[in-house]
């Protein structure tokens, strides 16, 4: 496959034919290295899992439904380590060009999927989203990206993270396609879906963008605000700062990768780049009590925010703090950056709600997305939304 | 060159004549990539390492007097990464074999120098030691190892781990070779050596033991009391278990390991086996006050035991506590084996004082070594003592 962008894996050469007929035929399309793929080794973006691990016995259903809906998978997509991270860079197998943002990162995990979709590789690409591996390199590379509501789509044959986050989500370069993937996926029908009334300005969220990356995305708000009925602008969170929703969304994940990959990890004493063991050992060393007042914490805000996230009501935010970071920065710019992202990401997964990031702005050229997020349930409502906006 | 053991590096042809008289004309020797060699990159064990540094400049004084002396330097042999090992897997490079004890590690960080010098591949080789990476290897390998007193060998040149331990050893098949390269590093004459009078054969680290290394070990104990005037069985540490020692000694030498390569892992984010980044984030994360306490705990070690060891005694113990552990278990196995390993180990470097480690017995066919120790500075009285016992 003529692939300039390095966003695909070249140990597997997984290809399946879509059906002939079908909503999505003669598409083309991608799917993220943590999906099985029946008679392929997932490699899982590090090469001691691909080593210790066989082929797949089936085809991950999701995958599947998108191909028996007519759309060709050719190819397998890089990722961040057992998708570990949220710039997309990979000390194995090398970093997916950004065609948005030279010499910058596409974002992750879900990196060559995004890459392949923004750079036209594919028409569409599959990546899964825990802790914003959809929604940042989405908007780092200027493409339409949703994490689907959590739970909404089955999680199995394909290689989870921390399940109490883990989702599968896509990315298309307009909105139309997002939807009509969505219409496959989902078993929906977006010209039923209701309009919502309310919006929502996320003055939080928006405070943790650099001042620049607002700026951009001014216009952009304006042009949603006049889709809805009424629209205010006030915090997400009117108790605590988002900072605390990221600090207990990371114990409970941290645990729970830990839960998934830690007797591998100890049976094999992998090759992860410095940052992936730093995290992983974070994970393992969460304490139970740390666990359990996270997990209370994120109860009390889905309370608060499913009263304030009416079926009417959208909440609109800026997908992430800035455009797409240089490549092969230091370890601790990196991770500073990471923590200004999650206080951003931690919001649709706390709630457990899905979340679009649409690409309407750049800062100097460099692609930024806004996203709207609907209580979990309404990925139709946010689908359709998204559809408005693109053409308005 | 003919490398069936995986001993030598393959990214370097480093090789020096060495000069055409001297007293190790016709030797061959390897040394761990942890020496400069000029014109070549030291890898140091690690991928990443070799690809972020250029060529050295010089050669390392060590590996030039050898030359000097008239041994030829053959080639670059393998090392744990970063020298941060005991066993002597390397996640990049494969594991050198040990070519005494099939299907098992040869033991590390001086790795590749150790199986080099077993299987025969070269005379004798130059290995470091700030945790035991001389004596573990020459342990399960097989062969005569030395550990000097530290601070006796320039440490130029080479990539160091951790300063207050850091110190440049060397494995011969035989006693007298062992000895003939002591006297061209040393700059001593070891005809003119005194002989020790009274032996301490230390019961609290033969305890840590397993019991078939200990009986494996008797017959060869009963041959060097043999060469003493009196000796008497009793602990090191009167005081304080050798448990103790090894924390402490982790706390300095972590802190000071994270003091060494920090600032490039944070530059670099380099590719690390799992368990190498665990240890260095145990040392980053070392706090200033546990490093004051085993500091002054150590300076308490060091004054009670050169109370103990004067100048006409010599310490013995198990080298290791048990022979070479079979290939790669799980990283928790090692970790127990490598607590089990440094409590024996540390008790050298806390004092620095010089250790050498004779090959004298076997279990079940695998080498096991037995080790003199003396008070620091008296490298020569080792050296010269283990011809007398190898000759006895």
């Amino acid at each position: 496959m003529h692939d300039p962008l390095n966003a695909f894996c070249t140990h597997t050469t997984a290809y399946l034919k879509g059906a002939t007929n079908g909503p999505l035929a003669g598409l083309k399309f991608a799917a993220k290295d943590l999906f099985d793929i029946d008679g392929h080794i997932t490699g899982a973006g590090n090469p001691d899992w691909l080593r210790t691990h066989a082929s797949a016995h089936r085809t991950a259903p999701v995958v599947q439904r998108l191909v028996d809906a007519g759309a060709d998978m050719v190819g397998k997509t890089h990722t961040d380590e057992l998708s570990r991270g949220i710039l997309g860079e990979n000390a194995h197998y090398g970093t997916p060009t950004n065609p948005r943002a030279p010499g910058r990162v596409p974002g992750g995990s879900s990196s060559g999927s995004a890459a392949a979709v923004a750079g036209g590789l594919v028409d569409f690409a599959l990546g899964t989203d825990t802790g914003g591996s959809v929604r940042i390199p989405a908007s780092f590379c200027g493409l339409y990206g949703i994490r689907p509501t959590h739970g909404r789509l089955p999680l199995d044959g394909m290689v989870g993270q921390a399940p109490s986050f883990d989702t599968i989500g896509w990315f298309a370069r307009d909105a139309d396609l997002l939807g009509r993937i969505g219409e496959v996926l989902l078993g929906i029908d977006l010209s039923t879906t209701r309009r919502p009334r309310h919006l929502i300005v996320a003055a939080d969220a928006f405070a943790i963008a650099e001042s620049a990356t607002q700026a951009a995305l001014a216009p952009a708000v304006e042009k949603v605000k006049a889709l809805f009925d009424s629209h205010e602008r006030r915090p997400v969170s009117a108790t605590v700062p988002l900072s605390d929703w990221t600090a207990h969304q990371r114990a409970i994940q941290g645990r729970e990768a830990w839960n998934t990959f830690g007797a591998w990890i100890d049976q094999t004493n992998p090759r992860f780049a410095f940052d992936i063991s730093d995290n992983f050992l974070r994970g393992r060393d969460t304490s139970d009590a740390a666990l359990a007042a996270a997990r209370d914490f994120q109860a009390a805000r889905r309370r608060e925010l499913l009263a304030l996230l009416g079926e009417d009501t959208i909440l609109c935010l800026s997908t992430a703090p800035f455009p797409a970071p240089p490549l092969g920065q230091p370890r601790s710019t990196m991770w500073a950056q990471r923590n200004a992202i999650s206080t951003l990401t931690t919001i649709s997964a706390t709630l457990g709600a899905p979340q679009l990031s649409l690409p309407l702005a750049a800062v100097d050229g460099l692609p930024v997305g806004l996203s709207i997020l609907a209580r979990p349930g309404a990925d139709d409502v946010l689908l359709a939304l998204a559809r408005r906006v693109a053409a308005s």
